[in-house]
């Protein structure tokens, strides 16, 4: 059986596959174009989920299961995938660690202005009148509320918040003092010091928020977007920002990445701009390899693999 | 019964305790030499701790009781206090919950690059290569575990650290996965990725820290003091970094405070330093506040206060 992946991986990491399934043949490949070559035998494909086009897809016949090592499939050749039925699994969930951490390193952050102590740091300057304020016992809604924002809710609520979940879902929620539909998204944004966004780009989460949802948020209101770029037109939320709707964005997604240089994002005095690392890890492969290996154990039992099986449709 | 305060609080505390408090008469001055005029009658005295010498006790013959506003006692005349057997009680614990922020913030600020993402937006530079760590999973001691310690642990139990106390009592402590007296120190110093200094400044703490202590931990070590900056002198710190014994230190405190513009820690590259602001909350003082009502409830009542009653000869 024939394993390609679009990506070289660590040798580390090459070598443990190759060593745990001796009954499989493994190639990885430097790019996409690279990988083509052996596209004609191809079993389980390995991706990024950024290099594939509708025609990899029909270069490969026997092209069974593809495995994104990230949790977005939007620029994945859905309809392709879904017509000749491959399995589509991801890597979700490998990204809660490293995500929910950057959204309580960025709002500490931003709240206790490291900063401003670093730029006196610079300075020689002991400057103890630099404001800080506490993040603990605030109110923070959490909007896309998946394995990732389970986990941000958990240290949410260990640093003493109270959390909402905006679900299209719904129910109870471990972690989630309140859950909210998308529809009563509105009751969770006007209590919230702390909106998060977490929305996957599907068709339904393009341009998800439009003017009043911002016009309802606090004065003070931080809004942090890990999600995808798409989820807030620049302007929508430029304007905002600019009347005074909400305090500060925090941006580790765009509507273009990587973002152009003349972009107002960049040097605009209430945005906080991060090239879309927030779920960066050195733990990364290791964890999306073990996602892999759990699947693949099951597809070589001759199982269907069961962990993170996308809908194509759906899109997630 | 006169009430004195050597600071003057926000309007609205000042208020609150005059209406509370009918049967007191309460003055609110600038500075201790204000306060003075009033010395003769005073019974309690509010202060942050650090305007009082012993020449102040000795003015005071009614004095029966100082509150200090915040944590550290050890600026205060404790031998004329204990002479005289005023009751001295202090704010500990209202620090607790910005302090534990402060570490938790200032962990992931240093791990996660915080510092070189904002340059690189002002550079306009959308730069992914930046590394970032993280804080969950590691193990953090705390030196002098009380009830800083003890609000931090808990959060970094959140971030599923392993957590270990090191504390001249010993014993059982919740949020606490080991706990090691002070003669086991090394024991607890080995194992660290963070290590945590509360220290207070006593005779027993000062230069606690040896360079032997430096030389065994581990050399991607983080050690940060929040407790008092006279538990190591500074060439003890500063050939620790330049040996490379450790990667990093955090210091919100110093030897000498405010730190002087030409002292060798303000532009070393492994050392973040911020001006004693760790403690620092918009909540300070109403919490402060609420500690000393609670034992001014009880005085009033005929009962010895009994929160926060600090040992003089002992210093805690």
């Amino acid at each position: 059986m024939l394993i390609v992946s679009t990506t070289r991986l660590t040798n580390k990491l090459e070598k443990q596959l190759i060593d745990r399934y001796p009954t499989c043949q493994f190639v990885f490949s430097e790019s996409i174009d690279e990988a083509e070559a052996y596209f004609q035998d191809v079993e389980v494909l390995i991706t990024y989920g950024e290099d594939m086009a509708e025609e990899h897809i029909d270069k490969a016949p026997n092209l069974k299961w593809i495995m994104v090592i990230s949790a977005g499939v939007e620029m994945m050749p859905l309809k392709a995938i879904e017509k000749r039925d491959v399995l589509l699994t991801n890597a979700k969930g490998i990204h809660k660690i490293p995500m929910a951490e950057y959204a309580i390193s960025m709002l500490l952050n931003y709240y206790r202005s490291n900063l401003a102590f670093a730029n006196a740091q610079e300075d020689k300057e002991w400057n103890q009148k630099i404001p800080t304020k506490e993040i603990s016992h605030r109110t923070m809604s959490i909007v896309g509320a998946g394995a990732i924002g389970e986990e941000l809710a958990r240290l949410a609520q260990a640093f003493r918040m109270k959390t909402i979940a905006v679900t299209n879902r719904g129910g109870e929620r471990p972690y989630f003092d309140e859950v909210f539909d998308t529809d009563h998204l509105e009751n969770a944004l006007e209590q919230s010091d702390f909106v998060i966004s977490i929305l996957p780009s599907t068709s339904k989460t393009h341009h998800f928020y439009q003017p009043h949802h911002f016009k309802v948020m606090k004065q003070d209101a931080v809004f942090l977007n890990m999600g995808r770029g798409d989820a807030v037109e620049a302007s929508v939320l430029i304007d905002a920002l600019n009347s005074g709707e909400i305090e500060h964005a925090i941006l580790d997604v765009t509507p273009i990445e990587p973002l152009p240089s003349d972009h107002e994002f960049w040097d605009h005095q209430s945005i906080t701009l991060t090239p879309h690392v927030s779920g960066k890890s050195v733990f990364y492969l290791p964890r999306a390899l073990a996602i892999f290996e759990d699947n693949l154990n099951e597809y070589l039992n001759d199982k269907k693999p069961s962990v993170n099986v996308i809908n194509p449709s759906r899109g997630y």
